[in-house]
């Protein structure tokens, strides 16, 4: 019943509201006045079975043994065990619970106001307010830089006004239709909020000086402080939430202009191509959300470069595809080559020409183009990075970030945390009873903060990480050989039935990779689940690093290990005709096509990124809540009369039925795969960026309209960087360095053609090139049983036959063996790995140590605003001081500013 | 006359002062109650020729340049233009510009007292004291943190204490005897100075609340701050400095008790083993030379576990010399292998026998154990990072430091800078004089303060330091060339002379690497001066850190290129007999003896790094001062009068005679120059940690004894880490696992002896490599003229010679192109270099990671003070609204806690 409500709640909001209806149904308590800064949600009827918000099982089960053990503590410290229903005595804790809370809120000064299943039966509101002293108090506890009324000239912007004023027309439709994105000629300086320095800020509007971002932050941090003492253990919101004693807590949406332009000029798709009005979004949902969007817009503006580089090197790869000479060659009826069959027994010896197709199809991926294109992407990986580093510095300093210091370094310990040093207390209590000790009764509180995790009750919780991970990585393992298995028996099988040999290969290929994408996807989901569930530490911040370590490890590797799997592993593992490598004994491994594996590496990268981006982006994100939503209407068939609930509910009851937001991270995690895909093996693959940008330009609107209609608003949090993330796109760019090396010289031909040129060629063209790849085999060497059935090609019998190594010829002292070529080849692979690794590290390095991470402009300016605070403060100083010499008082002695001093003083020795 | 008095001024701070005479010669005004803080010397008298102080010419010319356009400007205003003497003129100008910074200082605040020319003739005295309420005042500008009443205990050392009372016991004779390295279980927290919450802080005694090191800070930032206006330009004291209007400006020695401790417990040699007192260093110099200090004694620390492993892995080396079989091969008579002769015509063919003791001395440094110490190291260079930085977050958590942000981001302009400007205004001036526009005069201030060095301006000087550094480059190339060429020159006139082989060698060898060392100290003095005056950019910081990395990349090259050339391309460039490789067309490339340059690389470094720390530090920082004192000394032959004269001289007089703090960067620099010879090339030379160690065991004191005796004390500046030296540590130590690789790849003979033993050998052990390594020469394909003069060895005509490559035959279808094995073997060396280079990285990184930067006890400690803070505030309040509520008012209305509010509003909205 409460699912049925949860609908359209996304028409009304375009209405324009009446004031006095807006004051009405608008986040303000009943008496109209006071506006709601926070809201707690608790269930107040009695449940029938189970609590009725869908919450994981996880925490349903959290929250019955804690009840259980809650219970057993009140009842033994009533030491007297009457047989109350359970489930009563439940909600009778909670109860109690939540007035100690309630109580110690008013002592802190908030106000409050109860709204119990007035409208949504079964749920309870508390509506919180902070009242102007609090938030006063609280400001300046925050270090909350505030706007002063003094203002300073950006000289930058004005000479940039003066001189770009055709630039300036030429973005203005770029440019979102928002006041706050126009360029400000100045600024007003923040400082501190101090009540000491109240003569500083503009406070002629009490009622707008904090707007409803910085109220709920406000509130926030008092409610964090705030704890339950009162029971057995000292409990603070998060766990009061983790126990349900509070189901939800959230502050308010805006229904105020902000979030109309918000919605207007970011969460539509038809301005896909403006900028994000970064200033708007971070005013309304705080610092984090907006880096993020930022960081996601630097992230599609540096994609438009790479995307038109990569097609061009494209289109080169199209345009001289008729001048390659390796191909031409192949292609050319005349080289009469007999090839060596591809699999035992039922494959025939093929002459080379048929592979003409494969030969010039790859040529499109494998050319000079592809190794200037690597060194690209890995220097414009290098100057995102160095991009978005200048970025977050100016949205620093425009948001007043510069002093902030990000106080939750060990922040506040999580619900589960809180439940198992619980669980050990309890069990340290017991253990204690039963060897007969009395329990520590007076020391309870002092001991129930003192208990932690140590490392031997962590030690199963690391044992069971390791050995799942582990697990984990091995299940990837064994889904990328199931696959390879799949592959090379499906590739027998057709080539006994005579299918012809170009519609085989690009059936399995196909298939092949959409196989491996659905259980990429699938898999995704599971992982992310069990990163989830194994993660247990002690604060909500080390709590994100860690699972955001351990799902990206397990997604990276179950997105990448069939791709690197296809780079460097396939075909080389093949051996050569007469002693083959068989897995399983009975499968020989498979080769790649005669012009190497670029080509499946290409095509299963293309499956995997349009695959994913698809289906998790489109499917998941957008179909799926539609049909959900589809069905329900369908199934209760009451749409008119539901709406009109929905416009008589009031702000705080709307927000109840969004979904909660659960963060940034899932969103990070996307783009951070993205990232890799588009890094990690950019040489084979030049329209990645492409694709990417497509993705992503959807991407940002998609979630915008999230953001502004379908979630909780979030809390403001603040946030100086993107932290844990930034670490891992510098790793990812590292990797993809070495990755791209590797792949240059190991995946395609680049370098042999360039060994061939220089060393063996006898006219220093590619002519010949073909034919020096080719090793010769006498056919009389097959192990026997393993030589195609049919040992004749056409009308002639073949004595020898060739295969794709650098190998000895069969009349040599060492038949078979590798031969110099192969070992030059090697050495010229590796050094240009290890050439390339270095050059392209070092030129980063440069480009990184080059641009200055602050911007020069952004110097100046906070140089600047620091005088001008020096020169005020010094023209206060000297005004002080005349003032006080007219009083005949000196201004510095202590304890005679202030008239709390002496009574502070004295409390403070105490 | 001024240097003669430039004395002994060691010996009477060991006197106990009687306090009444420590007041009248100490740093006291002459009432002898007021401090002072800060002295600013000039010279008073007029100079004869030129000024006495022993300035640079870069600094003279400056000046008189300066004083010159100075000159011109004022007889501009004054619009007569009288010929005074142009001295008389120069001094008169600076005395009028003292004038006005005087009043300006006392204007805001400070107070003054001058001392012109008393005992020391031709010298003047500005001695500053900061009042009370000016320190007060500036401390709350600049947020200085001082410790509050409220003390809070640390658990960890409360902890620590309780657990490790023997390890206390143990380590006590290394502690220093200072009550501050004590481990103190309390700590006062500290909050920034803020003169409305005085009563937070114990200002019982005012005198001390502020120690010298924090007034001399004050006052320099009052002094930083004023400047002069009533010139054309706009100058602050850098320049007044810069012009000779001041000629030094400093703060005093404290002869105080720290002062004497620090002495004692520091500066000795005999205390060597001791910890030093850091916080006694931070106390009196400063947290910028204390940092200095805590880094360098982290990484002498650091140095003796890599000394005991580096000793461990020469033993190593030393036991095995027995069991070395190629070693035992060469020695064995047995072997009658006739190598091909070393040089043209003179030289004979010769027994490899005759390389045996090469061969034995070259396993002490060519071993196995080398490429695990090459690891090691690279993961030492790792963890001495992260153990500084937890250091020095543990430090800037002592020292209160970790809210601190550095201001100076973009200081002040330079002296020379402002020089530069004022040139291009003057001609700016000249030219639209010329145009016959009129001088801008009223807009003079507003002018000069936004003429900037623009690209065009700084063209020129971009030029030429592109050019010189390229030119300084090549310098040092030719050097090594010049040295080879020495070398060689010399290695063919022994030969002809018939000396013994070995003696040759080691004459050549020792003779070139003294030379080498000699050139490198004589260039790394040239190049530290040209560094310094290629480089003007606008500030102070910017301008310390471009000349750190140009002087950096010019003694780095200068130091390393001999060394890179012995271990990368000496031996290799030689080509083979019957096409020798020639250099100017007659000298035959060099080869390494038989056993590969490992030998002479070690040799090398051994020379340069004991030589340059011997040669550098001691002879130039203890010998020439020494000498020169002592010539002085007998020059003037009146010593008792002198110090008789010396004890009477007030403690500013002293401190005016002391060498001029010049910075942290020579010692610094020095520092990084050791940690490149310990890291760089550590595979070829295990023992160079240990002699790392040994000198800087001495240098700490070394520097100790100079910081506290004989160089003025340098002002107290606050930094949070090593800056840039930092970054240049992180650099070395990445090229050190490079350069390592290569080292054991290509200049060791591990990976040959690993391809023979695994591929080639036919038992599995190292019998025959020696024979494996030779190729054969068929002694016919001399070229004519190249052919040993003897064609004999012993009685035997010798038909065909061996040398040490890996090519093929005479005999075989391609003699003498480079083998199979070659190729195999060049394969084996690159993919070492891989496999280290991105195993030791991804090593070193995941070091980095695990090791969390802020040391989890900090973290906790840090959070614990906030809460407290959060707590006391929080009582405060309550405290507050009790009071407020008996009065009746209302405790958050604006204008009205503050009597000053109403007209400071009005004021600032003016």
């Amino acid at each position: 019943y409460i699912i049925i409500l949860c609908l359209s709640n996304r028409t009304e909001e375009n209405n324009v509201w009446e004031p006095s209806q807006a004051r009405k149904l608008g986040p303000y308590f009943h008496d109209g006045r006071r506006r709601i800064d926070y809201v707690l949600t608790y269930t107040v009827q009695k449940p029938v079975s189970m609590s009725p918000t869908s919450s994981g099982s996880f925490v349903r089960g959290l929250r019955q043994s804690l009840s259980r053990s809650l219970r057993r503590s009140t009842s033994s410290a009533q030491d007297d065990p009457e047989n109350a229903s359970e489930l009563g005595c439940q909600e009778d804790v909670k109860r109690v619970r939540r007035e100690e809370f309630e109580d110690n809120l008013m002592e802190m000064g908030l106000e409050l106001e109860k709204d119990e299943g007035t409208k949504i039966p079964g749920v309870g509101f508390l509506k919180i307010h902070a009242p102007w002293d609090i938030l006063c108090r609280e400001a300046e506890f925050m270090k909350l830089k505030m706007p002063t009324k003094k203002v300073c000239p950006i000289m930058i912007i004005i000479q940039l006004m003066k001189n770009h004023n055709f630039f300036n027309k030429m973005t203005k439709p770029l440019q979102p239709n928002v006041e706050d994105s126009k360029m400000e000629t100045i600024k007003h300086l923040s400082y501190p909020f101090s009540r000491e320095k109240q003569h500083l800020f503009d406070l002629s509007d009490k009622d707008s000086f904090f707007n409803s971002k910085n109220r709920s932050l406000i509130v926030h941090g008092v409610l964090k402080r705030t704890k339950c003492v009162r029971g057995k253990h000292n409990v603070g919101l998060i766990s009061l939430l983790g126990n349900g004693v509070y189901t939800s807590a959230y502050p308010l949406h805006d229904v105020s202009n902000t979030s109309l332009l918000l919605y207007d000029e970011w969460a539509r798709y038809s301005i896909f191509y403006k900028y994000q009005p970064i200033g708007l979004i971070r005013k309304y949902f705080g610092e984090k959300v907006g880096l993020y969007f930022a960081w996601l817009g630097v992230y599609t503006q540096m994609l438009i470069p790479a995307s038109i580089v990569g097609v061009i090197v494209f289109l080169y790869g199209c345009a001289t595809l008729d001048d390659n000479i390796p191909s031409m060659e192949i292609c050319d009826p005349r080289n009469n080559i007999t090839m060596c069959p591809l699999c035992d027994r039922v494959c025939n010896y093929w002459k080379l020409v048929a592979a003409c197709g494969t030969a010039r199809a790859s040529h499109l991926f494998d050319n000079s183009a592809t190794v200037f294109f690597s060194i690209f992407m890995a220097l414009w990986a290098t100057m995102f990075m160095e991009h978005w580093k200048r970025r977050q510095m100016r949205l620093n300093y425009i948001w007043d970030l510069t002093t902030f210091e990000e106080e939750e370094v060990s922040g506040h310990p999580r619900a589960e945390y809180e439940f198992r040093t619980m669980q050990k207390s309890v069990r340290v209590d017991s253990r204690r009873e039963r060897r007969g000790k009395p329990k520590k009764k007076v020391s309870h509180h002092f001991f129930a903060s003192t208990v932690k995790l140590t490392c031997t009750d962590r030690m199963p919780a690391y044992m069971t990480t390791l050995v799942m991970m582990c697990f984990m990585i091995c299940a990837t393992f064994v889904v990328v050989l199931g696959v390879v298995l799949y592959r090379i028996a499906i590739m027998t099988a057709l080539q006994l039935t005579q299918t012809p040999a170009t519609n085989v290969r690009a059936t399995v290929k196909t298939t092949a990779a959409i196989i491996n994408l659905i259980i990429i996807i699938i898999l995704d989901e599971v992982y992310g689940a069990l990163a989830r569930w194994l993660t247990v530490p002690k604060t909500d911040k080390s709590f994100e690093e860690r699972l955001i370590i351990k799902s990206f490890i397990l997604k990276f590797l179950n997105s990448f290990t069939p791709i690197v799997y296809l780079a460097f592993f396939r075909g080389r593992l093949v051996g050569r005709p007469g002693s083959y490598i068989y897995v399983l004994s009975s499968f020989r491994m498979e080769e790649c096509a005669h012009a190497g594996c670029l080509m499946e590496l290409c095509i299963q990268l293309c499956i995997t990124m349009l695959g994913k981006q698809l289906i998790q982006n489109n499917l998941f994100e957008i179909g799926i809540p539609k049909l959900k939503k589809m069905l329900r209407r369908r199934k209760t068939g009451m749409d008119t009369q539901e709406e009109e609930l929905e416009k008589k509910l009031r702000r705080h009851e709307k927000d109840h039925f969004l979904g909660p937001f659960i963060g940034l991270s899932p969103e990070y995690m996307e783009m951070i795969m993205q990232f890799g895909m588009v890094t990690l093996f950019v040489a084979s693959f030049p329209l990645a960026p492409l694709f990417a940008l497509l993705n992503n330009v959807i991407e940002i609107r998609l979630d915008a309209k999230k953001f502004v209609k379908e979630l909780r608003r979030p809390l403001a949090a603040r946030a100086k960087n993107i932290g844990i993330w930034y670490t891992l796109l510098r790793g990812i760019s590292k990797v993809a360095v070495i990755v791209n090396a590797f792949v240059i010289s190991f995946t395609s031909d680049f370098i042999p053609r360039l060994v061939y040129q220089y060393m063996y060629s006898p006219d220093g063209t590619l002519h010949g090139f073909v034919d020096h790849q080719l090793s010769f085999f006498n056919v009389s060497h097959f192990r026997p049983g393993t030589e195609p059935l049919e040992p004749m090609l056409g009308n002639q019998k073949v004595e020898v036959c060739r295969y794709k190594d650098y190998r000895d010829s069969p009349w040599s002292d060492t038949p078979y063996d590798f031969s110099r070529e192969f070992w030059c080849i090697l050495a010229a692979r590796l050094a240009f790995v290890i050439v390339f690794q270095n050059v392209v590290m070092l030129m980063s390095d440069f480009v990184d140590w080059l641009i200055p991470d602050i911007p020069k402009e952004i110097n100046v300016q906070m140089q600047k605003e620091r005088t001008l605070f020096v020169e005020m403060f010094m023209k206060e100083e000297q005004g002080k001081r005349i003032l006080w010499n007219n009083q005949g008082e000196s201004p510095c002695q202590p304890r005679s500013t202030h008239p709390l001093s002496d009574y502070l003083c004295t409390r403070l020795d105490t």
